[in-house]
C-alpha cells in the first residue's frame, strides 16, 4: 500500500517527521518489543505541536507554567521520547537505544518522576486524558489564585494526544463531561483516529460518533481529515487556539503504522516490530535512506528553535515574576512556598483536639472537623466529593464551589464520577502546588482504583477520604459494604493507607497526608467512635509510628490488635478480660506500612515476637492479617458479604460484641 | 410547593401509583433509613409497565421468556419491593415492613437471588444499565441459537431504569456504547431526569446533553416532558416497542419526592426519610386517607390483572415449548439441559492433556487450547475479550463474531471496556442459560472491580481470564504489571480465584470454573511454562483440591509453596538444594479458596502444622502469604513496582531465581 499523500510539507518538515516515525521504529525493532504503529500515525501532529505550538523549555522540564503534553495513548511512548531527544531534553540517543531495558529512562510506557519531561504516566488507557482534566483544573485555579492584572502568572494549555483505546475506557467519559461541565477551555485533546484496535478494525466494537458524543459533552469539536496535511493541521491549531470557553476535541485521521507498505492501517503495526522485512520495505517507501537511529541535519534543524525559543519563553516568565514579586510580595512568596510543597509554619497546631470527655465522634465527621481547622490556613488544599459531599464530609463550608464562572472555587462538584474523581486530583497534584483530595465510600474505591493506583506508582501526594468504611454503614447492605477494600488498599506499594481510631488519629492521619510526598488513603466511619483514653499528643505519635499501644497490662500475654472502629471495642473487650483475670495488651494499628518502617526494636515492644497469643479485630477480610498474628493467632473479621440492618444488629450477627471479642480471646489462650 | 399536575389519570390509576409512593414512603419511615424519593418520582413509570408492558409471571419468576426489569438506581429500591409485593410476587406486606432489616427480604439494595423478582443485584450505580446489556445480548444469542420459524421460544425485553448517577458512571459509557454498537434493540433504558444529586441540583456537576450524547452512541432517543401524564408515556412506551435496530433510551422529566410539599425537587427528598411531619404533609397534599402500609381496594384492583395475565403468558409460552419440542427434540432437549445449568455428558474429555515431555506453554496459551478443545462440545459457552484476543487467546477460531447482523456468533469484541465487559458477562450469565467468559490483562481488573465483586456476590458463574498475570509481563514495564491483584483476588468472597503452574492446571482450571455455581478468575502467563512433572490426573485432583504436594523428600523440614509460573521455579529451587544435601517438600496452591474448603486432615498432610519452615514465592504482593507460612516463614514476592525489561532481566532483578530462592530458603533454615 502506498503511503497517503502527504501535503503541504517542505523539506525540512518532512525530514523531522520521517525522523521521529523511524526513531521510533528503530526503538521498538531494537528493543524486539513496543508499538511502531502509534508514533508513526501521529509523527506530524506531535512534530507541529513541539516545534510550534507547546510553550515548553527543555532545560527546564520544571517550568511552572510550561505547557504540558500527555501522551494519554502511552504505549506510543517511543513517540514522546523521541519527541524530547529531539527538543533538547536530557534524553540522549542512549537512553532511545536502551528502550524499555532494565534501568533505562525509556520504559515500555511513560513514567513521571522517572523521564524528565513525562508530565504523568500513561499506559492504563484513559488516564492521560483524564488527568490531563485535573491539570485543566489545577491550570484554572492557580491562574485565578495568583494572577493579577497584567500578571498571567499561570496561564497556559494542556495537549493531549489519546486513540481509540482511550476514549472506549469509561474513565475517559466521566472526564470528558466533567471538563465540558466546568468549560476547562485549556485542555486541548487531539483524538487519533486511526480506525484500528488490537483486535482489528474499529468497526467491531466502536461506531459511536465520537465528534457528537463530545460535542453532547459540551465540547468544541474539530475534525482533520488527513494528519499529514500540516496546513490542516495548523488550522486545528488555530481553532483549538480561538477556543475560550469550552475543552476542544480535534478528531484527527491518522493512518496507524504510516509508511509501512504491509502493515500501516492494519493492527499488525500496533503492538510488535514491523520486523526486518518490512523495516527496509519502508524505508524505501518513504525514501529514508540513513543508518539506524540517525538523527538527519534538517532534522536537528528542524528542532533548533525549541530550547532556545523556550529558553527565552521561561526567562520572559521570570522577568514578569520578578516584577509581580516587587508588586504582590506575599503572593510571590506563598508562590513559591507551594511550589516548594511546603505548609505554613505551624499550621498543624490548628488541627483539632479531641479530649477523652468528648462526645463520641466518626472519624468522617472529625475528618470534617480538621478540614475546617486548617483550610483557612492552606489555600493550596482544595477537593471534593463524588457527589456524597454531605456523607464524606468533605465540603469546605464558606468557600465558593469551582465552576465555570468561579475559577477560585475550592469545592469541587465531581459528580458520581469516583474514577475521573481520582485522575482528576492526581492531576491536579502534578501541577507540583496543590494539596487536592476527594471522598467517596469505601466501597466506591472499586471504581477508582486504577487512578489511586497510578497516585501511588507516580508518588503524588493526592488524598483518598474513603467513608463508610465497613459493615458498620448499616442498611444500605452488602452492595455498599467493604470486605476486601481495606487489605486491598494496604497492598498497594507506595499508598499510605491509614484507619483511624478516633478524632485524635484522624486528626494524626491527615498531618500524615499533608506532610507525605506520596498519596494517602483514609478508611473513616460512618458511626460515631468515643474518643480513645490517652492523651492527643500520644495518639499522634503513636500514629506516625503506625501502630502503638493503647492500653496494656502487667505480664499480658495476650495482644489484641485492631483498626479505626475496632479499638474502641478491643479495649472493651480488654476491660471485660480484665475483669475476669484475664491480662491483656491493646494495639491500634491504623497505618500498616508506616509501623513497617519502624526499626525492630520499636517494633518489637509493640508486638514481643515470642508473645504469639494475637487476635486481631477488624470489620474486614482476614486475610493479611496473619502477617501479625501468625499461625497461632486468630482474627475476628469477615469473610463473606455483609448485610442490611442497623449496624448493632450487624456488629452481634458478625461477632464484632466485646463478648464475642472477649470469648474468642479465650479460646486462643486455651 | 404544589406537587406537579397529574394530567390523563384515572382514579384507579391514581390510587394505585399514591400506593406505590407511600408504600415506600413508608418502608422508608418505618426502617428510619433509604431513599423515598426515587420511588415517588417513578411510580407512575412503574405502574405503567408493571401492569400494562412488562411480560411476567409473578407466580414464577424464573420464567425463561420473562421481560427483564432492572433497577439501576438501586437505592429506589421500595420502589421494586412495592412493585413485587403490588404485582403478586412472593413477598408479602410483612417484608416491606421488615425494610432493610436483619434477615428480611427487602434489603437496603436489591439483591440478585434473596428476593424473587430481582432480576440483578444493583445499587453501585452504572452496575444495572451495564448489567442489562449482557441481558440484552444474552437475548439476542439464545433467540438466534434456539428459535426456529414459527418458534419465537425467546423473545423478550430488558426494560430499565436508571438515574442520573447511573449515566455519570464510565461503566454505563462503555456499556451504552456497546449496545449502541450491538443494535440491542430489546434494551429499553428509562432515565429518570429528576435534576438532583446528593449534592444538590445536577447543574453543579451534570450539565451534558444526555439525549444528544446517547444519540452519539447510536441509540433511539425519545422524551417524556411529564412523568405524571400516563398518555405521554404510554406514547413513549409506543416509540419503545417501535423500535427494532437500536436501543432505546427514554428522557423521563420526573420530580424527586413527587408529593411532598417541602422536599419535592430537592436532594433532601434523596436519603432519608421524609420525617414524620413532612410525611403528614405529603399525604395532605396528595390527599392520602389510608392507614400506613395499606393498599386500598382501588389498587389491588389495578393490579389485579397482572399475575393473571403473566400466568396466561406463561402458559402460552409453555403450549409453545411442547409443540416446539415435537418439533425440534434435539433443541428442546438442549434448552432444558442449559436452563439446568448441564453440561454435556463426559464433556471434559475433551480438554486437552499435556504430558511432561510437551514443550514449555504459556498458560494463557494452554487456556486458548482448552477453549479450542471444549467448545465444539458446549454452545452456551462464549466470550470475548476487551480489545486483548490475540493477547488472551479468547478467540473461538471458526466460530462468527456477534454484531447486529449476526446474533449466533460467540466470540465477543468488547473493545476497550474492561468494565462494561465485567458487567456484560454478569448479565448473560443471568439468564441462568449462558456460560460467559471475559478477556483482559491482570492489571485491567482495576478496571472491572464492581462487575467482578458483583459476579460474587450474586454467585453467578461469569468466567475471568486474566492474563499477563505478573511482571514477567516484561516489556510493558511496571504500568502495567500487577503486583497487588492476585491477592486482591481473593479477598473477594464467593470469587474462585486460579492460579495455574502449567497446561495441565490450567486445563483443570477450566473444568472447575465451569462446574462452579459461582463465578471463576483465572491469572494466567504470558510467558511459557514447563509441563509439571505429574500425570495429569494427578494434576487435576490436586487443582481440585487448591493446594497439593507436586514434589517431596524424605523428611523434608523446608516447604515451598507457589503458584502458576512460580511452582516450576520452586521444583528448580528444590532440585538445586537437593543437590546440597537438603530435602524439601513442594506444594503447588492454584486455588487457596478450594483448599480451605479441604478437611483438616488433607490440608495437614500438605502443609504439617509443625513443619514452620515455610518459604513462598509469588511473583506478587507479600501481603496475605503469611496466612501459610505465618510468623516464622518467609516469601519471595514483590512488594515494589515492576520494571520495563525483558522477562529474564525482570527475574535476576527481583530474585525470582533458583539460586535466590535457594539462598532464602537456607537463610530461612538458619
Amino acid at each position: 500500500m502506498a503511503p497517503v499523500s502527504m501535503r503541504a510539507v517542505e523539506e525540512k518538515d518532512r525530514v523531522a517527521i520521517d525522523t521521529i516515525r523511524f526513531l521510533a521504529v528503530d526503538m521498538v525493532e531494537q528493543a524486539k518489543s513496543g508499538h511502531p504503529g502509534a508514533p508513526m500515525a501521529q509523527a506530524p501532529l506531535a512534530y507541529t505541536l513541539f516545534t510550534r505550538h507547546l510553550r515548553h523549555n527543555p532545560a527546564n522540564p520544571r517550568w511552572a507554567n510550561r505547557d504540558r503534553f500527555v501522551l494519554s495513548c502511552g504505549h506510543a511512548s517511543a513517540l514522546i521520547y523521541a519527541m524530547l531527544h529531539l527538543s533538547g531534553y536530557d534524553l540522549p540517543m542512549s537512553e532511545l537505544q536502551r528502550f524499555r531495558q532494565l534501568g533505562s529512562k525509556t520504559p515500555g510506557h511513560p513514567e513521571f518522576g522517572h523521564t524528565p519531561g513525562v508530565e504523568t504516566t500513561t499506559g492504563p488507557l484513559g488516564q492521560g486524558i483524564s488527568t490531563a482534566v485535573g491539570m485543566a483544573i489545577a491550570e484554572a485555579y492557580l491562574g485565578a489564585h495568583f494572577n493579577r492584572d497584567g500578571f498571567a502568572l499561570i496561564d497556559h494549555t494542556i495537549w493531549v494526544f489519546c486513540s481509540d483505546g482511550d476514549l472506549m475506557e469509561g474513565v475517559a467519559s466521566e472526564a470528558a463531561s466533567l471538563a465540558g461541565h466546568l468549560g476547562l477551555s485549556k485542555l486541548k485533546v487531539f483524538y487519533d483516529a486511526n480506525k484500528i484496535s488490537i483486535d482489528g478494525s474499529t468497526d467491531l466494537s466502536f461506531t459511536e460518533d465520537v465528534g457528537a458524543r463530545f460535542a453532547a459533552y459540551g465540547w468544541n469539536v474539530l475534525h482533520v481529515a488527513d494528519v499529514n496535511d500540516l496546513e490542516e493541521l495548523e488550522r486545528a491549531f488555530a481553532g483549538c487556539k480561538a477556543e475560550t470557553e469550552r475543552p476542544t476535541l480535534v478528531v484527527t485521521r491518522t493512518h496507524i503504522g504510516y509508511g509501512s507498505p504491509n502493515k500501516q492501517d492494519s493492527h499488525e503495526a500496533h503492538g510488535s516490530p514491523l520486523g526486518k522485512d518490512e523495516v527496509v520495505a519502508c524505508r524505501n517507501n518513504l525514501g529514508w535512506t540513513h543508518p539506524e537511529f540517525h538523527v538527519p541535519e534538517l532534522a536537528r534543524e528542524a528542532f533548533s528553535q525549541v530550547p532556545v525559543a523556550g529558553a527565552a519563553e521561561e526567562n520572559e516568565w521570570k522577568e514578569l515574576f520578578e516584577r509581580y514579586r516587587r508588586q504582590h510580595g506575599e503572593l510571590a512568596a506563598q508562590f513559591e512556598a507551594w511550589q516548594r510543597q511546603e505548609l505554613p509554619e505551624g499550621w498543624h497546631e490548628k488541627l483539632p483536639r479531641f479530649a477523652k470527655g468528648d462526645a463520641a465522634i466518626a472519624t468522617r465527621a472529625a475528618s470534617g472537623k480538621v478540614l475546617a481547622g486548617i483550610e483557612g490556613f492552606l489555600p493550596q488544599l482544595l477537593g471534593g466529593s463524588a457527589d456524597l459531599a454531605p456523607s464524606n464530609n468533605t465540603f469546605l463550608k464558606g468557600r465558593a464551589v469551582f465552576s465555570r464562572s468561579e475559577r477560585g472555587g475550592r469545592n469541587f462538584h465531581f459528580g458520581v464520577r469516583e474514577h475521573a474523581m481520582g485522575a482528576a486530583l492526581n492531576g491536579m497534584a502534578l501541577s507540583g502546588f496543590l494539596r487536592p483530595y476527594g471522598g467517596t465510600f469505601l466501597i466506591f474505591l472499586d471504581y477508582m482504583r486504577p487512578a489511586v493506583r497510578l497516585a501511588a506508582l507516580m508518588q503524588v501526594p493526592s488524598i483518598f477520604v474513603f467513608t463508610h468504611d465497613s459493615i458498620f454503614l448499616g442498611e444500605d447492605g452488602p452492595t455498599h459494604q467493604p470486605i476486601s477494600q481495606l487489605m486491598g488498599l494496604r497492598t498497594i506499594p507506595g499508598l499510605q493507607m491509614i484507619r483511624p481510631a478516633d478524632g485524635n488519629e484522624t486528626a494524626a492521619a491527615w498531618r500524615l497526608a499533608l506532610e507525605a510526598k506520596g498519596p494517602t488513603a483514609f478508611a473513616l466511619t460512618r458511626q460515631n467512635l468515643p474518643i480513645l483514653p490517652l492523651d492527643a499528643e500520644k495518639v499522634h505519635e503513636g500514629v506516625r509510628r503506625g501502630a502503638y499501644v493503647v492500653a496494656d497490662a502487667e505480664g499480658a500475654e495476650l495482644i489484641l490488635i485492631a483498626t479505626g472502629s475496632e479499638v474502641s471495642l478491643a479495649l472493651e473487650a480488654h476491660q471485660k478480660l480484665a475483669e475476669e483475670g484475664i491480662a491483656s495488651r491493646v494495639v491500634s494499628m491504623p497505618c500498616w506500612s508506616l509501623f513497617e518502617e519502624q526499626d525492630k526494636t520499636y517494633r518489637d515492644q509493640v508486638l514481643p515476637p515470642n508473645r504469639r497469643k494475637r487476635l486481631a479485630i477488624e470489620a474486614g477480610a482476614t486475610l493479611g492479617w496473619q502477617k501479625w498474628v501468625g499461625l497461632d493467632g486468630d482474627v475476628v473479621g469477615i469473610d463473606t458479604y455483609g448485610a442490611s440492618a442497623p449496624a448493632k444488629d450487624l456488629a452481634k450477627h458478625f461477632g464484632f460484641t466485646a463478648d464475642n471479642v472477649a470469648a474468642r480471646a479465650k479460646a486462643l489462650l486455651g
